[in-house]
């Protein structure tokens, strides 16, 4: 039986409607009622999993879940060794650079050199910030990353905008974007490789019903 | 004018509690339509910045909020450079590892060499675990730890436990402690020594209602 990772949040839903198009239907995780973070699909075919969308990579890199469901900004930062199999182009977001509207820097570039960038994406950033070559210090946050330049602690931060809500809300404005990302269909490799499961068969499925 | 870190979350109610008696009050973060992450106290003496636990540290340790609490789990997982300075006695709670209860083991050293332990505090986890001289692997989650041992992918989890709910639900006991935790009062190291603000007489009524 196959085991998929789903992430909670942003991608839920969509993803549950690619696997239900593809015959597996997982919406009982969409109920909000629902506690329970491993179901089967009403077929038995398959099961999923419910976790953080940080940890989708790690359930699939370790062969907990043969198929996961993740945005390409976590494989970025995180590197994992799964296989990145297809683009299944929902999810859009970008990785952008933001600053106070208030501040004078419309680029990158114009940051102070050894200024300060806060992050939830702390590799990203730094390898950003190395490319450009400008030498700054990344200051590690868990969330609300908009704080930092609020309460004066860096000049800008690196964060993942998807309507932009958020930045107008702070008074922030983006100047720059490291890259864009969307949901990606990952994959253990070993179990990628020998076809576990006949997880081509499904593989091919969803990659025809993404390119139709 | 001081500024003073306050963890969302478990912490956050008694967190408020303590600085009102000691006459700032911040219990505009305790309703629920607040959006502000950041508020002064009525008598405009004091700011408080309202961030996630794991990011009251980061805000000490670069200067931005001078004081901050947080639970003595995170300054042990993170070992940010802040002074540690009242243990504050609310927000007990215990670094636990658990298994499941349908498994043979019962405690730490039982578990099997090169097995895997799943946790959100990994140099806590991994610290423990070379201490009782096991190779143990530390599979890293960002959340609903407890997959672990359902899924078959870890043996172990190492985690926070509070009440035991979250155990009992999911089918685990916990077979050792590595440590207790509690609420913990800290200062940004330079502005502790130079009194700014002076940031002593605050801490020292502090002191004496912990005391009382």
């Amino acid at each position: 039986m196959i085991t998929i990772a789903l992430p909670k949040g942003a991608l839920l839903t969509d993803s549950i409607e690619l696997f239900k198009q593809v015959g597996l239907d997982f919406s009982a995780f969409l109920d909000k009622s629902n506690r329970q973070l491993q179901i089967s699909d009403p077929t038995n075919t398959a099961t999923a999993l419910l976790v953080r969308a940080q940890d989708v990579p790690v359930y699939v890199e370790y062969g907990q879940a043969q198929l996961g469901i993740v945005g390409y900004d976590v494989l970025r930062e995180k590197q994992p060794e799964v296989a990145n199999l297809s683009d299944l182009k929902f999810g859009y977001c970008r990785m952008s650079v933001a600053v106070p509207k208030t501040s004078s820097y419309r680029s990158s570039v114009e940051l102070p050199p050894n200024g300060r960038v806060a992050s939830k994406f702390v590799n990203c950033a730094r390898e950003y910030f190395r490319k450009i070559d400008l030498p700054i210090e990344i200051v590690p946050l868990s969330g609300s990353v908009e704080l930092g330049p609020i309460t004066g602690m860096s000049e800008a931060i690196v964060d993942l905008v998807s309507t932009g809500k958020t930045l107008k809300e702070n008074g922030l404005i983006e100047i720059d974007i490291l890259y864009e990302s969307t949901a990606r269909l990952i994959a253990h490799p070993l179990s990628y490789r020998l076809n576990q499961s006949e997880l081509h068969n499904l593989i091919t499925k969803i990659r025809s019903l993404i390119d139709s």
